[in-house]
C-alpha cells in the first residue's frame, strides 16, 4: 500500500523545469509535482479542469484577460477550455492535479514543451 | 471566474472541527477545507479513493494494520474500500479532495460526525 507523500522531499530528488513528474493517484487522476521557473506556452485542455498548488515561491497563471499570481499555499483551477499560461519569475514548486490521460500543454500538443510524466 | 484560493486565509473563517468546507471544485471532484482535532469514526469509501494533505500541524491517518502521519506538505490517498480513521492529538488543518457526491463518513453514515460540506 502506498505511503506519504513528502512533497518537497519529492521535488528535491530532481532538478529538470517543466517536466511534471507522478507521485500519486487518486482514482484517474495523477498528482504531479513539477518545478517551473520562466514562461510556459499558452494552451487549454478543452476536456478537463486543472488543479494547480504552489508548494514553493511564487507563479502567475496567465489568462487572455487577467492573470492570477499564487503563492505558497495558494491554489488555482483553472477552469477546462480556458487559455492559460503559467510564467515564473523565479522557480517555483508546484502540485498539479488532472487526469491521467491528460497532456500537460494541452490543444498545444507537439509543443517544445510537451512532455509524458513519468512516475518519480 | 474563480480567484486563488488560500488555504490558510480560508481556514481562519472558521473554527468548528470535522466539518469540512467546500473551496472550489476540479471538474467533479471537491476540494474541502478541514480542521480537525481528536479520533474521527472509522470508515469506508467503496467507490472513492481519498486525497489528505496537511496544511498546519499533523495528522494520523488510522488503518486497520498501520498508520500513517502526515506532517506539513505531507499527503496521502487513502485507497476506496479502505477502513481508516483519521486522528490528530493537536489542531490539524487539511485539504481533502473527493467526488461531489462523497459523504465525509463513507460506510458510517449516521454517525455523530456526518455532516454535508458547504462553501466556504
Amino acid at each position: 500500500m502506498r505511503d506519504a507523500i513528502d512533497l518537497a522531499a519529492r521535488l528535491a530528488t530532481f532538478d529538470e523545469l517543466w517536466k511534471p513528474k507522478i507521485v500519486g493517484y487518486l482514482n484517474d487522476y495523477k498528482l504531479l509535482v513539477v518545478k517551473v521557473k520562466g514562461e510556459f506556452v499558452w494552451h487549454a485542455h478543452a476536456e478537463t479542469d486543472e488543479f494547480f498548488l504552489v508548494v514553493r515561491g511564487s507563479v502567475t497563471i496567465e489568462l487572455r484577460d487577467r492573470e492570477v499570481t499564487l503563492h505558497k499555499g495558494q491554489l488555482f483551477v483553472v477552469p477546462r477550455g480556458v487559455e492559460h499560461r503559467p510564467r515564473a519569475d523565479e522557480e517555483a514548486h508546484l502540485l498539479l492535479i488532472e487526469p491521467t490521460t491528460t497532456v500537460n500543454t494541452g490543444d498545444a500538443v507537439g509543443s517544445a514543451f510537451t512532455a509524458e510524466a513519468e512516475e518519480l
